[in-house]
């Protein structure tokens, strides 16, 4: 399964691409950022920011799509830019036919480090372990991504596997 | 000119065009909304909207798009939906070449009835005079969009008069 991270942004929108299964090694495919210029005209970094997405999309064809959740009371002055990054990747998912899912700061933490409040070097200490890598994706936004990716595929794994198991159980009850 | 004026929102996406130049009466084309299911998954219904916004701007060809700004400290709780709606509608205009612009709910209310502080009732009435309706359009995200045209063609039409002027002026003084 291929997962694409996005950690979205104005500035800098965070992807990364990741490879695997549940139980199984996860391998980095791709990171990045795609940035927009601070002085360039609203509606033309959007514009940026879509069509980055979508080329990222295009190219590396993910099974699913993992966003990061913007909240209205997360950091006020750029919320409305990141929730407009977060809406395009989600738009440039659901065209597609992608499944698309959000994730908090917090899930992504607790799933990658084991605690909700790990600061980002602990997030990025543990990306580099995990997909055996000899440093950090760079910038930042690229490992958000990349552990991004990472939570959703163990996440939506262990989801998909409880779902299975309880059909499987339902099924059996149900004869 | 034609404008397409845009109120940004998740559940409902005002949208009105008007044409006419400054100085001369303004003409209602169509006004409408673009709805989406509060049931439905985010993504689809963010893709809805984008895809309504296309066929509005393809079937009118506005000349430019003028959309109400969003801030981060209105209405928290429906920000984020907000801010997505409004990013689609300047990808949309970018994609696409059209200028587009933002204006302030309180900009609107100023430009429409001479008080930044009208209520709905009192820029719905101005809108129904300015166009010469009938009616005022329906739904209310219908009436706004409109309003938010007409804002806009007044505000810019004068910005260009003024800017015109200037470089004409600077013309003249430096042969």
């Amino acid at each position: 399964m291929r997962v694409l991270g996005v950690d979205p942004g104005l500035t800098r929108c965070g992807v990364g691409l990741i490879e695997g299964q549940l139980g199984t090694p996860l391998r980095l495919i791709a990171a990045g950022v795609i940035k927009t210029p601070a002085d360039a005209e609203h509606s033309k970094r959007l514009l940026s920011i879509d069509e980055g997405l979508a080329e990222w999309i295009d190219t590396h064809r993910p099974d699913v799509i993992a966003v990061e959740r913007v909240f209205a009371d997360q950091n006020v002055l750029s919320v409305v830019g990141t929730a407009q990054a977060a809406g395009l990747a989600m738009v440039n998912a659901a065209r597609r036919g992608i499944p698309v899912h959000t994730h908090t700061p917090t899930e992504v933490k607790a799933a990658i480090t084991g605690s909700g409040r790990a600061d980002k070097a602990q997030v990025s200490h543990m990306v580099v372990r995990i997909l055996k890598l000899a440093t950090a994706p760079k910038p930042a936004d690229a490992a958000d991504a990349v552990a991004l990716a990472i939570c959703h595929l163990w996440r939506g794994g262990a989801n998909d596997r409880i779902a299975e198991a309880l059909a499987k159980q339902q099924a059996r009850r149900t004869p």
